[in-house]
């Protein structure tokens, strides 16, 4: 059975409770629970993490040799780590990168990914749904390795 | 019953036969196509356009009025039309940018979109499967328009 | 009888129904019906044009040439477009920027216009009173031609 | 009887004795008597000031409480002069830009108005006549008050 | 027999009226002569074009297919149209840039060119005569096809 | 008899033998030669010269003072020479700027020329055939003269 | 009774060691020992961290919820760490940002806070007597919390 | 016994009237009576002055060489004024910084001052308390000054 | 007699007692009685300045119009102030910028001269005997009045 | 004898495995036993860490007091980790700095290191190599210590 | 037997004589003697050249054809020269960049190297001891040459 | 007796033949002529030269041990050339930077001198009178030693 790692980044385990106006009031529990619902459905194994911790998540990334594919939502983390890109860089499953928010309507610092360029692709914008749509992404992918672009890495 | 525009940017029209190793060798007819049965499949409504013109693209968002959603691929105007942009902000149908290719990973003119910061989300290098995730994104949006956060024009 | 060309750029077309807040609740027919008053009080024939196309309206600028002077507002294309940059510079009539908002005061990339270094002049911020102030501009000055100091060129 | 305040920055007092290519040939003690005739026309109060200090500019502004609008060509303070900014943004009164050439089409540091953000509008180009168009949008704001949009103060 | 096609951009259709000190007085059907008169000694065809509009010049380039070179003066929208970019670096004709002026020399915006990087070549400050160089040069590549280096993308 | 200066700059005595993918496999004397064929074809006179240093070519150009046109490939100078280029502005000589590949199609650092704008101008991406086209047009200069655009300094 | 937590960033535990001439021969001990006193005077209760891990500093800020304000002195993260900068956004916790030495006349990468928009203040460049004054700060913003100001988040 | 200085720069004069959601409500006035209360608890003479003219404050900083410290919040010319800076580089008295608001937290230009380098310490964002932690700081400063710092220059 | 206009910007009246390291220690009064000395070997007649106001700068070179030169330290406003470029370019005395320590090797902010462009000319870095070269100069250029090259405006 | 530190920086522990384009076959283990038996022959003592860490990497070097050098790969903290700069400023221990690449011949970001500055020297491009170079730098330096030219802090 | 070829770069002649805080006090003849003394030890053949001018230096690299290595220390043509930098890409033989000061702790300017993306690798900050780490890593590639990684050319 | 050396730098031996209206009809032979009457009345010893090449002017510097100070207008060299910047602070002898035109009133890349922090003052703008100038510096500072402030490297 394929497996889909989900990461969660700094601050995310606050969700629901902290800045309502931009990230929403769902709990982090209640998004998790939803992608447990969605991922029976399409028939995927996932495995759900949060860190607050630039190096646990490096080593996380690490680990996820035998996933068929990453979903991350780095936040802070997105635009100053080049620790975690190289890590996404150096493993061989793809990454799809996950904000809730609009990013590009934010402060300007948010505007710059430093892990996009190593991600298969991102989605930012849509709420918790996001995450829905990544995890969707990550099962058409693995179900069509054959035809799919190779991740470029610079 | 739900609408959807849906609109191809220019040089889209060239899908398939075009830069294939960027943008993969399916033809827009046949990512049309399946944009279709997905509409079906979700029970929405769909109108396809696409123009290499601006000000063309410019007229058929003033026209979005009744619609629930614009999913639009600006391609290469995503970085430079603030004509499309500010005809967005006008309309208040909620709009997704899609881009097939990773555009984050590309030349560097190609990171900065003008349109994202008023779109409600984007996403960006799942290749043809980008627009299936945002006809999903579209169809889940009009349905929770309750919770929806509202879109920022600036 | 001296002639005025007025040129209303991308969107204007939504004048009185588009974000309102910055805008205001005007509609285009109304600004142009005062316009058309104030051009009969003054003496002078105008003729008024709209087109979210650019090069529509670099065409327009192109046969302004028997016009005493040029009226524009070219909103989303200020910050942009040399193509109609290069249109004014090369016909004889005299150009008036107008912009309805304040324009710096708002988003830093309209702070930037490529139009005003070879417009006469520019207002901005007045709102629709804007077109008259520039109305009343362009009759002084074919009213004053000997004395009008040359237009640059960059 | 409703009051003005105009104020003319550093260097303007030597109008039409300097630079008379860019400033034109009119004397500053002309360019206030046609604004005086123009004040009575349109049944306005209008006092004027010289300064070429920018204390002393800051102190006219904070003086005008009971004036219905400031008219104020900054000249080279308008580049710089984050207190002149400040002094407009603290009192009630709006305030009404002038240039006599178009800044735009100059040096590349006149292409920034600092004071620019806070002010009600802005003309530039017209030389003395800027004045007048500025005088008439005085008058026109003050008797249309209930619909003027706030100013903005960033 | 093998074809070329030749494309003005915006404003062209004014040479010989329009900053004859920049652009010279010949006018565009005396250059687009001159043009033919040297096809026909070179024996080769050409098709010439001018637009005003950046959307009919990608439709232009996308119909280009079968030409054995594009020769194109992009005029001001050399310097912003990632459109006719992507248009060029979509279909396989080699493009070839032509400049009657000396961008060079210019305002500091018309230094740039965003189609360069994907034109086989470039010609620039020569008049008129740039666009015979550029035919001799289409001429040549077409004849020595098999040594001639692949045209890079980005 | 018209006379013809070329000056190949440092490094392109290396030619044909150095990084063959971008210049080509063609010598510096092969190149030399279709020159001097091409130049008793066009009835001038022409005197080839190659060096790797900056103080040596200054030396050339202001013994340019009788010929009728340079032809210059500074390469690497390109983009630091201030020498070069204030020796091409101090000589009357016109001069026409070479460069085998496009260079706005590789390293950043090399889209500049501080030569360019006191060029007459340039042509850049058609290999050895850019020094045809060169004579072609230093011929051609020289026969026009009468109406030949003044050479800009600045 | 109030409560205020007090987190020393990365390094800050060798004070008194390291480099004496910047920040001066006190160990963190003995600041924290004074500290201890004034909290004593002033009626609150103070409880002191000191981590050269980001994660764990974000992880205290997150446990800062019963806390009346944060004194931080994020040291080297203060320029670049947007995890602590959203984790003091995510908390109703005002915090009180400290550096001992002059941080705007040290190297220019320390001039820029990321952390200083999201907090209440900013008291830098009076050795271990700013973290005295920050705790009278604090205690002064808790009993007059009524009229204080909002935290503004960006 | 110990002299301090207390400088306000411009337009803090209007302090209370003034833009009171980002100042506050409290007048100049009552700040000024606040320290006084405050000097005399500490055992410290104070003197106070508010001046608009960048001139005025310089004459003032120049003659502060019997005070202890100078507690100066220079508001507007704290982002231009080398004058201020030269002035109190050239003097002996150390300066201290206040700002009412956090400038980190305003528009980007106010986020660089021009006299923190040469400043003892800066205090922002505590409102009319960050005058009383400076004049804590000040009179700390004054007791404790053969183990102070010495004041950099540059 | 020739009579020159000497202008001492800011703080030169701290001169001698001020950053010794930086300015020497030689008192103002002991420069201008050098300055005096060799006015009077060199047959012209001097007037002596020193202003901490913009303002009053401004008006001393107003009222320069019948002399032969200016000879101007503007210390700090050489960085910032315009209306004192503007009075240069305004007047028709040539002006002679001066700086005792060589502006280049100090801080960043202290290498662009805003008056420069509008001088005749500069000299740095000699100390007080600047001044007399500058006086030198002034002498020179107004006997040699007929070859002088035109001062620039821009 | 003489101690020595070795730091690997993060996702240095997947050498070998990863990107082996640009880091190499060898495997992190291999190239330690590489260092311990040079060691042996240069008769130092090495310890040897690998941490993804940053605030591990931190700790690292506060404990490194007692060993005559550190040498360090900081991998991806080598361009944003500030607090890792600090450790090294801060503790007495000269710092030589590895990289297995050329970071200059990648992207951007990597070409700037923050380490740099407060290192005693820097290798890169050098492969495993790099590593024994600087063990013998090391060895070096420690043994020529009377000689050796100070540690700059900034 | 394996050549290796050292070039000093401009002003290195005069080591030991200059500025000995930054360079040492060795003189180049000495640093001379002691890469004889390794060459012998590692048994490799050196030729050393010094020069002041870039061309000789281009020349000395365009006939390192036959060497298995270049060592240079590129001194103040490291910031500049791209004439050296196409130089070492054209000619075949790897090029080691050495640098006796660390270039990363100094001026701004010297932290740039346009050499280093076309060397193999660089060392910098260990004074004379750098050029004998890098005659070691020359014969350790030399004999390696087999596994080693390709140079890169841009 | 005292002696001083002139160096002029590329294309200054075309003096009064190059761009008259920028550098005057004066050739070099009459400034040098101009140069030695006034050495004479000075009594001090001048040795002048002038050259094209970097490397030249880089020996020459060195060679100037013996001499009291140098005059150096460095022309094209002023804005690039990092060698002969390295040259003058490497010898001992007092360097003065002169040039004819204003820098700072032409073309932006001409404003930077980065011969200009090691030198002990520049002069600029004054035509030939500028050497004369620079003469009589360099005498008074050889008499004045004593007191001279030390040459800054950086």
């Amino acid at each position: 059975m394929m497996k889909i790692m989900v990461i969660h980044g700094p601050n995310l385990n606050l969700l629901g409770t902290r800045e309502t106006d931009i990230y929403g009031s769902l709990k982090l529990k209640e998004i998790n629970n939803s992608l447990k619902v969605l991922a029976k459905e399409l028939g995927v194994n996932i495995s759900i993490y949060q860190s607050n911790h630039e190096g646990e998540i490096v080593d996380l990334i690490q680990n996820a040799g035998d996933y068929s594919a990453i979903i991350i939502n780095p936040a802070a983390y997105t635009h100053t780590s080049i620790a975690i890109r190289d890590a996404i860089a150096a493993v061989k499953t793809p990454a799809i990168e996950v904000h809730l928010s609009n990013i590009y309507s934010r402060e300007k610092f948010r505007h710059k990914s430093v892990i996009a360029p190593v991600a298969l692709g991102q989605i930012s914008g849509f709420g918790p749904e996001g995450y829905m749509l990544a995890l969707r992404a990550a099962a058409h992918i693995s179900n069509a390795k054959k035809n799919r672009p190779k991740k470029k890495t610079s």
